[in-house]
């Protein structure tokens, strides 16, 4: 029987996971891995947990679930793949299907034909390409080795003072582990917000809270790294300052690797992915590619965007898996660009389009709320939950979600993205039917909750206003009447003191005298998350007053500083 | 203006739910309440834990999320609702609209008018009827003051054993708090399994892990409670058997209260719940109901279910306090009865159909796989999840899923419950775009991978066994290998003792030779949570063994005792 001869190319995380998927569906096929780096299967998106000492053992890095090390030796035995470290392929040759490769510790040369090639190179760290890059102390967090140095720099505790150079996910990972290391950390971001799937209010609410733990500096860019030497002595960044440090770890985003693929001829899109159709086929139809070096369609705008994140590396690598050995059968419809990550104590996620991405892809009937709430009761020690969901006025559509807090954003991030996904209108989210205890969620789930607010602003019970208008308008001195409708004692504790007056919920339709008798006068009401401000700007408004707002997320979704 | 006069009936959680939403939609609406209780808007669902000491002080039971009480002066002042409480509504007067009620402190009698009335009775904690159920000791887990009872008895400590009759959702969660009081508990249930919203075999294994806490008896029900002087001394089960105890819980399950309704000519369903049309109206359109008091359709089945959840009774709230107000321009689609408990560490979750309740509805094409894995990386601390998830084979439809375990149940659950009030399929969820980073899940998350290995399934690449089955035929010595494929350390360590012989994945296509030469040997395979049986099974798949089986779930899945 003539086997069939199945190359890979890469062996992290979608490479393996095809080969994998096509040695369970043919025990009889040739596989070969070659993996340009030493080790394989990396658990690459926990490096920062490594380094921030969440675990010590490096080993579980690179374990299956059942605590083996993935190695060439676990590969051949438990898979029969062979799986080839150290060795970088350097060129296909596609009309003979034929791969070159050198090993990386010998500089042998080899070469080995394929039936099928998967191309899954993965991406690169970026590099600004300024002075100093190659500094002792300047390095990117993208590689097992980058863990590696990072948590030896830990482990050794001589470091005092570190600059994380990129507000990203991978830039924000690494502030966290790096303070847990017990470093001094600055964080330099040359846009005006950190995390850019967020909206601007969203990340600033999770700036504000960074800045409990880091220094952060954003519309700033890094010009030099300094060094005496060859070692980092600061960073110097485009308005001057230099700021002084041991180590500085540049997270400014990861390139497709697709040198190889280019140079083969393999079709590359205008985002710099391998083009891939839905069955992850290239132009080439005896090559598959994916991960990090693919681009995909986003499902919502339907435009090929770079998503270089780990589920999908897997995902995608089992689509191709199944492919190269059954034919074409399974496919791989896009993504939302679904992600979360951990900022110490808060989670930050996101699902779908952005209000900023989605009126940049030319969506111009964009309705948006911010609703905050406990994830469960107080009585169960809930924790807040800040949701911003943006959604499609014409018909009701879901386009995206935001949530941030201490509390559970992984589930609330996960229920959105099923919405998303499957086109549920808000309608359909109304009234979902989810798990609900004491000990799990509040009665009506904060996802819920936020539908609720969604359907009431679009059937037009009620106006808001976001944070970041309500202070332009207060500097500005614009006329208008502030209500802050909570209780005594609570305002009392902290307050915005933008000249706001305290009309307690419970007081007002007995105090509506003193409000200006011009109905037209613009009123804003608010509460500590706009639930009695809803209610405050409902009375209002059967009162006859025309131009109320609620400050939408109330007073913990304001970004700003607070007055006493 | 002749404004709307709007009667609700009952204070609990549907009943200010409806009138709260009349309110913000309708300012001069006249809004009253009558509630039999002393208190309004109590957090039911809240008791176990106020019993069980998550928290003492009982006012959280009652407070609005900024921490005041929902009494009837705050519902008087932020509301600007009537709401009566120590008062019983006695009769409906349909003809009249009007309704008749009696203060139950004073014996005062009285009458009130409506417009749109508004049903929300509730439902009682069933009783047995059996001797002895009015002695002292023996008490429900239904209103407030059986709450203050049965914190009382925490707070004293004097009780040392204690018995719950009834191993459903109260029960369980009864259990617990009581346990968490310092007392042993013996639980007892009538049916051969707790929890009959899971299937049997996931029902045991929470019946295993909750025998670590509590005496768990089942297939006995209660024949008498004994006493002496009035006080319960004993439990007498069925068997004969007298469990001695100073308390006794019984939770039994709800009857909705339909008396009121039903003396006034509103149409009852079969259930024994009110029955509403889309709207939540009963049969009379000036009057709707909701909350534990009805019966609403399950979304799957179409058949009208009972289903006296507090999440569902503020949807359904909400919904009525729209209609009444708005006329019929909000629908409450039913239900697929979604529901979760906390067992002391484990989480409890189902959505959708059970297996057995499938079954018992006619679906004749019921696939089912059982999934174990962590619900995020090992280096992460990641907690063990088992899902049952159950298919309708002839189209993939999702019908139902299950799961439970010490991760991240609630989040599993939600996932599930989005896809099947959606009218997911198997083949939609295996490329879902859900939030991953290593603190929140795994790359491939566990509810993606349980469909996974249900497409799998589906596909023929493997075909699985259930526990019982595999027990059933083990006891009858059927002829067949058991292989376990894990490590020796893991197979030293644990391992079921039922005949398996120990083949390593790794070693299993070199020592072939060991197995049968018939083809059509039935060989069962597998590991920690059957990922490596899986693979074992295509290995011996390929080298033509024609009767393999998986046991699903792996022996984390395995309810029984197992020998060292």
């Amino acid at each position: 029987m003539n086997s069939k001869k199945i190359i890979v190319i890469g062996g992290s995380a979608a490479g393996p996971k095809a080969a994998s998927r096509a040695r369970r569906l043919d025990e009889n096929a040739t596989i070969t891995i070659y993996q340009k780096a030493s080790d394989l299967s990396m658990a690459s998106c926990g490096y920062p947990y490594y380094i921030g000492g969440f675990f010590n053992d490096r080993n579980q890095l690179l374990c299956s679930p059942a605590g083996v090390v993935r190695d060439s030796k676990f590969f051949l035995n438990a898979k029969n793949i062979n799986a080839v470290v150290n060795t970088e392929v350097t060129a296909i040759d596609r009309k003979n299907k034929r791969i070159e490769f050198t090993n990386l510790l010998t500089g042998e040369k080899g070469s080995d034909t394929y039936d099928k090639l998967v191309i899954t190179t993965g991406s690169s760290a970026r590099k600004p390409p300024v002075e100093g890059i190659d500094l002792e102390g300047v390095t990117t967090l993208q590689s097992l080795s980058d863990a590696d140095y990072l948590r030896k720099i830990r482990d050794e505790g001589k470091i005092k003072k570190a600059v994380v150079v990129g507000g990203g996910l991978i830039g924000i990972e690494t502030c966290e582990a790096l303070h847990l290391a017990g470093i001094e950390i600055t964080i330099i971001e040359l846009l005006p917000q950190l995390l850019t799937f967020l909206d601007k209010q969203m990340a600033r609410l999770v700036e504000k809270y960074l800045q409990t733990k880091a220094n952060v500096i954003l519309k700033n860019g890094v010009t030099a790294f300094l060094g005496e030497n060859g070692k980092l002595t600061a960073v110097k960044l485009q308005n001057g300052t230099e700021i002084p440090c041991e180590l500085a770890v540049v997270a400014i985003g990861v390139s497709p690797n697709t040198k190889l693929a280019k140079n083969a001829g393999i079709e590359i899109g205008h985002t710099g992915g391998i083009k891939v159709n839905e069955y992850m086929q290239t132009n080439d139809p005896d090559i598959y590619a994916a991960g990090d070096c693919v681009e995909i369609p986003n499902l919502i705008t339907g435009k090929s965007v770079h998503a270089p994140y780990g589920d999908l590396a897997n995902l995608e690598g089992r689509v191709v898996g199944e492919n190269v050995i059954m034919g074409n059968v399974a496919k791989f419809p896009g993504t939302i660009q679904t992600g979360i990550c951990k900022v110490f104590d808060y989670g930050v996620g996101s699902t779908g389009l952005s209000e900023q991405n989605a009126l940049q892809q030319g969506f111009d009937t964009i309705e948006t709320v911010v609703n905050a709430s406990l994830d469960k009761p107080g009585f169960m020690q809930g924790k807040l939950l800040i949701t911003k969901l943006v959604v499609n006025k014409t018909n009701s559509n879901i386009l995206g979600a935001q949530v941030i807090g201490p509390g559970e954003v992984s589930k609330q991030v996960a229920i959105w993205a099923m919405a998303i996904k499957n086109h549920l209108t808000v309608d359909d989210m109304v009234n979902a039917d989810l798990p609900y205890a004491p000990p799990y969620s509040l009665a009506i789930d904060h996802s819920i909750a936020t539908a609720h607010v969604m359907q009431n602003k679009l059937k037009g019970l009620f106006k808001g206003i976001s944070a970041k208008e309500l202070r332009e308008k207060s500097k500005n001195k614009d006329p208008m009447v502030l209500i802050d409708v909570r209780n005594p004692d609570e305002y009392e504790e902290m307050r915005l003191g933008i000249g706001e007056k305290l009309i307690p919920l419970g007081q007002l339709r007995k105090r509506l005298n003193e409000l200006p008798e011009d109905k037209n006068t613009e009123i804003i009401a608010w509460c500590k998350i706009s639930l009695r401000g809803y209610e405050a700007a409902r009375v209002l408004q059967a009162y006859g007053y025309r131009n109320v707002k609620i400050l939408e997320g109330g007073i913990v979704a304001w970004p700003y500083q607070r007055e006493k």
